[in-house]
């Protein structure tokens, strides 16, 4: 098997040990070295290699920049690591069909800042945009902040080149807006964390960049404040692009970092973003602040450039933030519908106090992806893991799901049976049995 | 199986020729009286049912209002058309989640407007929105004038309750905005067209409703130049939520019906809508009218519902027009990349006018999905199929799709292997045998 990857790939086929010690992490805090790395460049190279892994019957993981916080591009059965990072054109950005196609390496913050030069716009912004790839994006079903007005990575993918387990390459999906031929295999691969196929080129939808933007940050008493307070600017009719919570637990780790600009007795920060044409910023501006004059302890209002990302480092400073309270971390990406927002966002907290843990909530409350991390000393891990399960449980007693925009991977899977039924999973497993009959691709993954 | 389904549903298991009958047509030009049909209550009469087809094999295919144009709901295999129309609730609008709980059977004009009664707004508005059905909506993928701003009815399905052929109720997808457990079947199940399973309730996404709307209709010389003015439109990074063309056949068609309304000398008409914020649509509209100042003859302005409604005659009659002219019809809603309309209009043109024909163009000009008719006396059938041919095989050659939003049904099957390669074919059969290994849910259709 070496010797023919060797053939294939040359130089491109790595299998020193220092080598693979790249790819033997991702950002869940587990590393498994990998047999082998290839480093294909193209759909064809990809297809040989799962040819003959389907001969000889070894594993394959695909991965793009290894941000995957469920170790979805980790090999814990070993096999092959199968890097995307050297498919990485920008092949086309086309203005007047509002459509790119890119090869599946291209980092994602590279791509949305070539769409914006030509006056248009790629929404999709997870948090680790400028060090994650298109391609894992679309494997993981990635989201961001901007969801809440503009969708997540899915709602951008018309079409896809991917090869299959069997080494065919195979083209899903179009090039146009709209398509209903045949059953939606684009979405079917959109979110299926490397396990059905490669992906190797994307056609992408664009939409024209909006000319004006503005943040209000909005410090409060409570976290429970906070998430009434976006209710109540969407009853108002407002639709913002963005509304993002750091809790009391987030917002006192940030202080640490960063003391001067965080309001002194504010146990909530909400940020919202409103986007579009220049008035009708400014009138959402002044709308938001008329239905947010019964909530909060201070609004602040940023329209340029430098303000906004001033208003914005609080939100970009929690990672490295709540690394400094306890080395344990258990993260969940969880959604509940808005309205069990207030109430979840209390229940967190008990349980934090119940199992003496730091539970810390953050992230997109306008579209109800809450970040919850439980944060623990080496010594309660089984109770951080606990909380966990009582945090999940309730979320999914909410009408919630587990994940919304991380996935499964390897670290959720025991998860899965509690939000799907036994009939949906069998239903799943066959699909995946379809697309890769041997379990080749990304073996242990989501199941 | 008679008997033990006259058991299950009494007098809502229908026999009589006379009944049949209405049941042995949708929008196509064919019918096919069915053996029975079955108007069930609820999910568990249908689980009971499929899983007597499954043991009796025969085939069930479910209906919604019949409304589609492809034979999508007849049964040209005999069997058991299963009405949906019974389970027809709209059991929940929740105003701060923004999404709606409905039953298949609910008439989508029904649930825009119990939605809008409350601030809400449910985009999709496929042609038929007034006499189809939800569930209908979402089997087809259906879309409709505002798929250009905000999609098709695709992406308003958050969740879904179904029956299987093998007769098991599951739940696929979520009620929340985002989710990425497990793999994708809600949009799976979208636009299969009954093959897979069938829905029997549905979590829908909803958004504020724009509190503004204005329609600007522009009459041209040509219809090239109207799609060339639809996309300087976009270039101005403008974004209309609808644009809808009339080519000059299309007008004449309806000049015949509405004298006094069409502009004398026109030969394209353009139909833009534009919504938000009272001064976004008030910025976007004096932005478009410096943007068209080039095109066109004549541009008409309306902001009120009446007036705005008086633009849109034209466009409301173009149906009946049509069918003044001769008696055939051959109807397709090919999609192309934007860039690629103008040229592909012209094409149209003149394939009429190699075969003799009246080709009419009209439709989603937005988004590329164009309704191509060409209308033909019996004598000339044959004609109108090689005219179609060369129409579909351009629309392929130009990186376009041969359905956007009417999909398969039995009426395009030979046309599928010119889009879709083998490769993929063989996938979604494989997907089919997953969810009906006996075939009995709508056998004969898409493939």
């Amino acid at each position: 098997m070496r010797k023919k990857l060797r053939q294939i790939l040359g130089k491109r086929f790595l299998e020193a040990p220092e080598d693979l010690k790249a790819y033997s992490v991702d950002a869940s805090p587990y590393n498994f070295l990998p047999e082998a790395v290839a480093l294909p460049v193209n759909a064809e190279e990809i297809a040989e290699i799962l040819r003959l892994a389907q001969q000889e019957n070894f594993p394959v993981i695909p991965r793009g920049a290894g941000t995957a916080t469920t170790g979805a591009s980790l090999a814990p059965q070993g096999g092959l690591v199968l890097s995307l990072l050297r498919l990485n054109r920008i092949i086309e950005i086309n203005q007047e069909d509002l459509v790119a196609v890119v090869e599946p390496g291209v980092f994602t913050g590279e791509f949305k800042r070539a769409v914006e030069e030509l006056g248009l716009f790629y929404p999709p912004d997870p948090a680790s945009y400028e060090f994650s790839t298109i391609g894992g994006n679309v494997a993981c079903g990635a989201g961001g902040p901007k969801g809440l007005k503009y969708g997540t990575t899915k709602d951008y993918v018309l079409g896809l080149e991917a090869v299959t387990a069997t080494g065919e390459i195979i083209f899903c999906g179009r090039r146009t807006m709209k398509g209903v031929v045949g059953y939606n295999l684009v979405h079917l691969f959109t979110g299926s964390e490397g396990t059905l196929g490669v992906i190797t080129k994307l056609i992408l939808k664009l939409i024209p960049k909006p000319p004006s933007q503005a943040t209000i940050a909005l410090w409060l008493e409570s976290t429970e404040k906070a998430a009434q307070a976006f209710l109540e600017i969407l009853k108002a009719g407002l639709f913002p692009s963005t509304a993002e919570l750091l809790d009391d637990t987030t917002l006192s780790a940030v202080k640490n970092l960063l003391k001067k600009e965080i309001h002194p007795k504010a146990q909530a920060l909400l940020l919202l973003e409103f986007d579009g044409a220049k008035k009708q910023v400014e009138e959402d501006l002044s709308e938001a602040q008329k239905t947010l004059s019964n909530f909060g302890m201070k609004l602040d209002i940023a329209v340029n450039k430098k303000e906004r990302e001033r208003l914005w480092q609080a939100r970009r400073l929690i990672s490295p933030a709540l690394k400094k309270i306890a080395p344990g971390k258990l993260a969940d990406d969880v959604v509940l519908p808005r309205s069990k927002l207030p109430e979840f966002l209390s229940f967190a907290k008990k349980i934090g106090e119940k199992y003496g843990l730091t539970v810390a909530c953050f992230g997109h409350l306008g579209d109800g992806n809450i970040h919850v991390n439980i944060l623990f000393e080496k010594e309660d891990e089984s109770k951080a893991r606990e909380a966990r399960n009582e945090i999940l449980n309730k979320v999914l007693a909410s009408c919630g799901t587990i994940s919304g925009e991380h996935g499964i991977g390897f670290t959720k899977k025991g998860f899965l049976p509690k939000e799907l039924s036994p009939e949906v999973l069998l239903l799943m497993k066959k699909i995946k049995e379809v697309f890769d009959p041997q379990n080749i691709l990304n073996p242990g993954k989501i199941f």
